[in-house]
């Protein structure tokens, strides 16, 4: 048995069954610096893929702020600590001036959990509504947002899905601005379904730039025939920032910012705090007073002191290192460069995305469209055999996901494009 | 206005109002180190309630290697990493042969909130009992197993609660034994009330030292007969150890152990890594099997080989310094210690506890055993005026809780008992 296959056995072992990992033939990880990855074998791989180590994997910035904070003082809110004040200071001046107040927790899952609360406790509603290919966690209660995460059934009353966009294919609508009509259209009837089964309407919960859904290519404005429906019948919006959010998309801090959207709850996981298990949800004052004073809420690691110095570092480290504009610029580097292979070749049916989370729709036939699923797959697959790490995503999982760390540079996007050039060349039509 | 009056101000606009800090007047921590916490004002605490700093606040292996692995790699679970393989091969040789297999999450809710699920989708019924003075997470599903954190009660149907075990009033039984059946008896009406609901029975979760609940003083075996009737209606065990775990009682490695209750499910948490926020799920491979095939189950940071990294130092330090041993000798020390103080003290009802979480149930009259609430709360806060951090808990909130770091040394318990000698007699009746 070789070494992976042991690990596996191991994996099974002491993990259980069913617990994928990515890949045909997984990686083993030991190393990580800025972009790079290595395995055991010493092979060295670009990192195309992960959004958690935002500022680059064992930025040193975040380790000594961890060190430091870890050695000096970690404890709950129970007690008064700067840490926690001070981050919310920091971070809600990223936000609208109205979203200044926060919950510190230790995942997007669980901040997401809150805000469901939330717009439930508020409106006094109990049914929210996402699309039909989002993913927003884990916990029973927002696992149920899911289709493609199977859950108890007794809570799936109090959800309701929509199609999720595709501006590719629009659904059959003649222009983006039709199509956005439509989506606000979708909305009101599930809206009405509720209201008609006693259930009533909490509010909706999207990743403002639909990244699950396969980052369609919507413009500023885009949401707010569904922004104005949700509003009519008094629905709360929350915003799940967890994967667009803190500049990945290069334009704004955050992805509704980027829409126009005005959210009632913004939810943050993931890139906050490097890989450290961070995650808020922020909203208003009056929103967060009806919350707090209704339930006790209380995270025993939420807040603590090393969480938010973490978490404070990688706000420094985006404006030290100028990450924004630096997804912004290579992000449109990137985007030129892919569709300079997109000339070349067919299987490319459309190039999207925003700052550095961007990526190619394969298709095998360009005129009906046809989701290129398996050659996607192959095609990631062989990007890591030449030492590239991406994934695939989308409806029909037929998109390349490429959501590099933040420092991601000219350097790396050449050799992301390099070797695109080669696999997309042996994985021709 | 004052520092303290200005953090809470700050406090009350950034986090929201309804946020409580322990003591009337709240501590602004700023340093710890070992056993000891330190304020602003450089005023030095005896830390004698915290257990999530588990060896000791900064415990400098602790720190090592966080910073070792944070400058490493830190990710997800889709790469292969052996730091996870390690962790749970260490921590589940700690259990009964059968529990083998763990999901790691990021917080002691994360890890009830899936067992709840794994036992509701093992049993393939919803009703869920627990005792009515209990905490067991923050999560919409896991908060509903609480009286004490109101919430959203649309999932209340699922939920029933016995009455809290109280050894010191013993609720009208003769002896321990026939409390021990009456405890039982009344599980058994609550299956008997899902069964007759078409909810069905699921299963029960508990500390099994009953740790909010005023860790009554019960005998290895009192669960026995609970046990024999939750096995009778096919329903699941879920031992919370997120309190007495991690071989806080001085005996065992898990208070399951030291009541002598088989779990099919335990659950841990705050200990578990001094502080980083890890919680895990940890059952037998055939359980596992079932819910890991059922559910699409994913946690980002859940297991990064940061979180198994502290947590395997813990474990460590555990061995290394002998502190089970540590927390079976100073805990006896203590105990004696309250001991003799109870024959000074009138208002001191009980003395109770297992190794280092113990403390003395107040009462104002020791006939009639009327709980002393006001009194404990005051004793409390003298205390912490004196250099002492404790808290209070039980079922009516007369219960001194001492739960110190698992270095607390005999040194630290003779300062402990001279200060509450000196707040005691301030206090008496």
């Amino acid at each position: 048995m070789n070494e992976i296959d042991s690990l596996l056995k191991k994996r099974n072992k002491f993990l259980g069954p069913n617990l994928p990992t990515f890949y045909n033939s997984p990686v083993h990880l030991v190393k990580g610096k800025d972009v790079w990855v290595w395995d055991k074998d010493g092979k060295k791989y670009l990192d195309c893929y992960n959004n958690v180590p935002h500022v680059g994997h064992c930025h040193p910035k975040v380790v000594e702020a961890i060190t430091k904070q870890a050695s000096t003082l970690n404890t709950h809110t129970r007690y008064i600590h700067e840490g926690i004040l001070n981050y919310i200071d920091q971070l809600t001046q990223t936000f609208d001036h109205k979203l200044t107040t926060a919950i510190m927790t230790c995942t997007g899952s669980e901040a997401n959990d809150i805000a469901l609360r939330i717009v439930q406790n508020v409106t006094k509603c109990k049914g929210i509504i996402s699309t039909n290919h989002t993913y927003h966690g884990n916990t029973a209660l927002v696992s149920q947002l899911s289709d493609t995460n199977p859950s108890s059934n007794y809570l799936s009353d109090f959800f309701k899905r929509v199609s999720a966009p595709d501006s590719y294919r629009m659904n059959g609508s003649k222009s983006i601005d039709e199509y956005s009509q439509n989506f606000a259209k979708e909305i009101e009837e599930k809206i009405i379904e509720f209201k008609e089964e006693g259930i009533g309407f909490a509010g909706i919960i999207i990743c403002p730039y639909f990244a699950n859904e396969g980052f369609p290519d919507l413009p500023n404005g885009w949401l707010k025939p569904a922004e104005r429906i949700i509003k009519k019948y008094d629905g709360m919006i929350i915003a799940d920032e967890v994967q667009p959010g803190f500049g990945r998309l290069g334009s704004n801090m955050w992805s509704h910012q980027t829409i126009g959207l005005k959210p009632d709850i913004v939810t943050i996981g993931k890139p906050m705090a490097n890989g450290h298990p961070v995650g808020a949800v922020i909203t208003n004052y009056d929103i967060m007073s009806e919350f707090r004073n209704n339930y006790r809420y209380f995270n025993t690691f939420g807040g603590n002191p090393v969480s938010c110095a973490a978490s404070l570092s990688v706000l420094e480290i985006l404006k030290e290192e100028n990450l924004l504009e630096n997804a912004h610029s290579i992000g449109n580097y990137a985007k030129n460069g892919l569709k300079e292979l997109s000339k070349k070749y067919e299987l490319i049916g459309d190039v999207r995305g925003s700052g550095l989370f961007f990526g190619i729709e394969l298709v095998t036939n360009k005129d009906l469209k046809t989701p290129a699923s398996e050659i996607t797959s192959n095609i990631v697959n062989d990007m890591k055999d030449e030492g590239i790490l991406l994934s695939k995503l989308g409806i029909n999982y037929n998109t390349l996901k490429i959501r590099p760390p933040m420092t991601f540079s000219k350097q790396n996007t050449d050799f992301l494009l390099e070797k695109l050039d080669k696999v997309l060349k042996k994985n021709m039509l």
